[in-house]
């Protein structure tokens, strides 16, 4: 029987590489298929005959989303046929959201061993899942709480079980809450902090292992989107500040590179950590750390997995201010809510001229900050900041 | 009588606009107006009838400045008269030297509400004076001192009364002192210094809150300017001592960024200050800051005002040294005189090289290195340097 | 007789700028010239007649190198005729290697004052060693030593009785040897080290003083050739660690620069120096010195001569680590060893994204992390570091 779970894997190689020749050979002209019902697009139910299983069911999945379906398990039926357990893998094409779904696949063969018969089970709520297109800014949050207070955008990572490793879930619900945050004028400084012991331990390995035969792709579909985020923050108007606590590794330093302020834990841990697994760099470390720390403290992160403790990482550059750990949310709550309470404007123009400084020349960065400068001083922040200044008086900003 | 307070209004905005069709609707056909007398470009007189006053007076006067009459205070007369008070506030279009001179206009109206005649009240002698074209290098100085003494000149920002704070007379005697400096091939050294409590409290807040409705108008005609005298610093041949003292603020801080060595008083405070007052940054705070102090700091410096002592500005990397406030002038002489004496075209092409590697490639850098390196290598200097170090004596530096 | 040195200095004037005019003039129509026999490209042996000795010597020689004899003395003979002591120094055009070898010219005069001969002794065996065009990386070393050990190769400088200063050879040297370790793919780590007191003062002054009518061209065939070196250094996939012990100064300190691990030993000085000579920098010093010092350590450095020493180089961001000088090649080789054992591929995507991130935007660099991110997550040793993180076991990398 060994011979059907050969032809099984040709079936499963076929389909990922979309090879029609093989696929004509393998199957009885006479296949039926039966997809799960649920599917959407129309997907579910019977197809008579190879070539309407081919066209109407493994082509249309294709045309509606990028997936493979990784076999596992190869269990021969006291029958001759065969059970196969595996995962569909992949993501909607419209939306782009994951699809991961177990599939369990029955086949029997015809006596001179092709494949006369697949029932499908699967399910159907997670691919109808991954096509939901929910519009940015309006999608349900899982792993990350999202909630404006006072001006206050507090957006917490909440998946504290797995030590806030990001996912594919994880850099979704980031990417979610820093869109609404970014879209609502209302929010004039944003708060990044986590529950659990950490902050984040970066990638989640026990990801990538159940994927191993996958992983770069894996890497680049997490990698895409968690950067999407990290630009947005880094170029965000609103100052963000960040409350870093237990270990924050890998691409989760990400998070504290881009915000303005960074309030750290004196007992908090700070690594990149790519080299004990053989990964080069994510998360803009590589950008921020030879900024912020210098090049020699830089390399011998990466070079020689040097961690930073509280204190250090404050030492070398990362972070603004270091309090005990039983301080660290009130702390950073009360610098997000002073900076909520400035000239909002005028915060987002220095934001971009400390980002566009660092590949402009003098020249160009005199220039724009005489532009930047002109215009902020066009707004009524301004006009009420000087007078309240040359009167002796708090100013009361409006972030107009 | 309002309605006259009105028509003068009216006529403030037409002229600022050159909106020559509400000039007809509100001039009596009859108008008559009265220049003072002084006024340069044969400006001054009598002039009759609306046609000649718009045509041989304010058309003229926008040929030959850019500036505007604005009205601060609207006072009724007796006799149904209006008296406006207020300032001209420009520039003379040829030598680019700022107009700033108060104005008193005697208006009188028609029975049926137009402006019957105006009499102008104005200082002559200050719109002669913007456009007295003085070439570079030969104006008068006012509030910056000039001295060149043994390879060395002086910079000495001495408008005391007002912190050394930076509005137009600054930035145009600024420019003048550090073009005179760097025209001059007897200057080896430049040393910067200033008189009273504060090296420079940076923008004058009063002189902006004077011109509150004109605000960003104001800053970029003060920006431009200065940003020049800054690029110029930055990219003269011989090196720049900046001795710091009381405050260093907002722009004035720009000083200290593009010097070479900076020595500062112990009791020395730095802040950049712009976000108490709504504002952006100029004077190169954003591109210097992030490469000074790193970018922590100066986002903390940004956005949560951060003022730094003279220790924590040494620590941060700001300053070249601190010193005791009495040692400060003799010190940073001493380091200037030292400095002239020293091969000042191999000091340029360092300082070249310094500045353009800030945005430059590694081998960019190598090959520009190579041209440099070459080039000080065929100056006097280099022979007499490498001949001294050989024959173990003091080089006899020239400058050449 | 001294119309006879005369003639002479015309000579090799004219020799040097290719003026056939005034050889015609100076040299008898009958003269004869024997030139070294062992002279290669059959330069050598009699050349009768004026133009034979142009044609098929002096302008033969130029085509095969890029050749001056320079004469330094010029002693009258007895029987009227003019011995000259010189040397000739340039290059072999195939293979661009030095040439430096000793002359001496006997040369005759008629009696209207022509020179009627020379006869020409010097070294071929210099001339043939400028020209023998052995492949790079098949190189006789001669004042650097190299060795492959464990995945490790050490490059040493060996010229301790110039303080390993850079001339001509050790620029050469350490061409040679750094082209062996980047074509070897057994190494996976470089040990930079020095034999004697100090790791390398710098250029070789001596050198130059030798040549100091030629200190231009002198500078910039060394610095070509050593910018070489730098630049592939720094863009190795393999770490390079730099042991530094005594003085590191001018050029010398770009070795130091462009590796990734820098020990010092806590009695070790740096310095640039080129102010005490005149000179402008090199060694990639321009371009390593602000980013890892700061600006304003390294205008220090440059216009005031700071000397740094070990414990100093560290707090400034030169240094990873300063152990006791004894400890110093045994703890720079356990870090090279430990290197040797890691994720090769992963630490060269970090370097090269490390180097990138000087002149990348935000955006550039999280798109190159991506990238290089991506394939590291493909190499053997990913798959390993991975699972044996998961596992709890260390991991074997292989650099695969």
């Amino acid at each position: 029987m060994e011979s059907h779970e050969k032809s099984a894997r040709l079936l499963y190689d076929a389909l990922a590489t979309g090879d029609r020749a093989v696929l004509d050979t393998i199957l009885d002209p006479a296949f039926t298929g039966e997809a799960t019902e649920g599917l959407p697009f129309g997907l579910g139910g019977s197809h008579d005959g190879a070539e309407a299983m081919i066209r109407d069911f493994w082509w249309a999945v294709g045309r509606h989303y990028r997936v493979r379906a990784e076999p596992a398990e190869f269990l021969a039926l006291a029958d001759g046929g065969l059970l196969v357990l595996g995962r569909y893998a992949g993501t909607a094409r419209e939306g782009g959201r994951e699809l991961d779904a177990a599939f369990a696949h029955v086949l029997t063969f015809t006596d001179d061993g092709r494949i006369a018969s697949l029932r499908q089970y699967t399910d159907s709520a997670r691919w109808a899942g991954a096509t939901r297109s929910v519009p940015a800014g309006r999608r349900e949050l899982r792993v990350v709480r999202y909630d404006v207070t006072d001006g206050v955008a507090t957006v917490e990572l909440d998946r504290p079980e797995a030590g806030n490793a990001i996912d594919p879930t994880m850099v979704e619900d980031l990417d979610e809450a820093t869109f609404r945050a970014a879209h609502d004028p209302s929010v004039r400084a944003v708060l990044i902090l986590g529950t659990g012991r950490n902050l984040s331990v970066g990638g989640d390995l026990a990801y990538f292992t159940r994927h191993a035969d996958d992983i770069p792709a894996r890497l680049r579909g997490i990698i895409d989107r968690y950067h999407v985020t990290l630009d947005r923050l880094a170029t965000l108007e609103a100052p963000v500040v960040c409350a870093v606590h237990g270990a924050l590794a890998g691409g989760g330093l990400g998070l504290a590179h881009v915000s303005d302020i960074v309030i750290a834990a004196d007992d908090s841990k700070w690594a990149v950590g790519y080299g004990a697994i053989g990964l080069a760099s994510d998360g803009a470390n590589t950008w921020y750390l030879p900024r912020l720390v210098g090049m020699r403290r830089a390399q011998e992160m990466f070079l020689l997995n040097r961690m930073l403790t509280g204190p250090e990482a404050l030492a070398a550059g990362l972070v603004t201010e270091v309090v005990p750990a039983a301080d660290l949310a009130a702390r950073a709550r009360e610098l997000a809510t002073t900076l909520a309470a400035g000239p909002t404007q005028a915060f987002g123009h220095m934001k971009r001229l400390l980002l566009a400084s660092q590949d402009a020349t003098l020249s160009d960065q005199l220039a724009e900050e005489t532009r930047r400068m002109t215009a902020s001083g066009a707004t009524d922040d301004a006009r009420e900041g000087i007078t309240a200044f040359v009167e002796r008086r708090r100013p009361d900003f409006r972030g107009r």
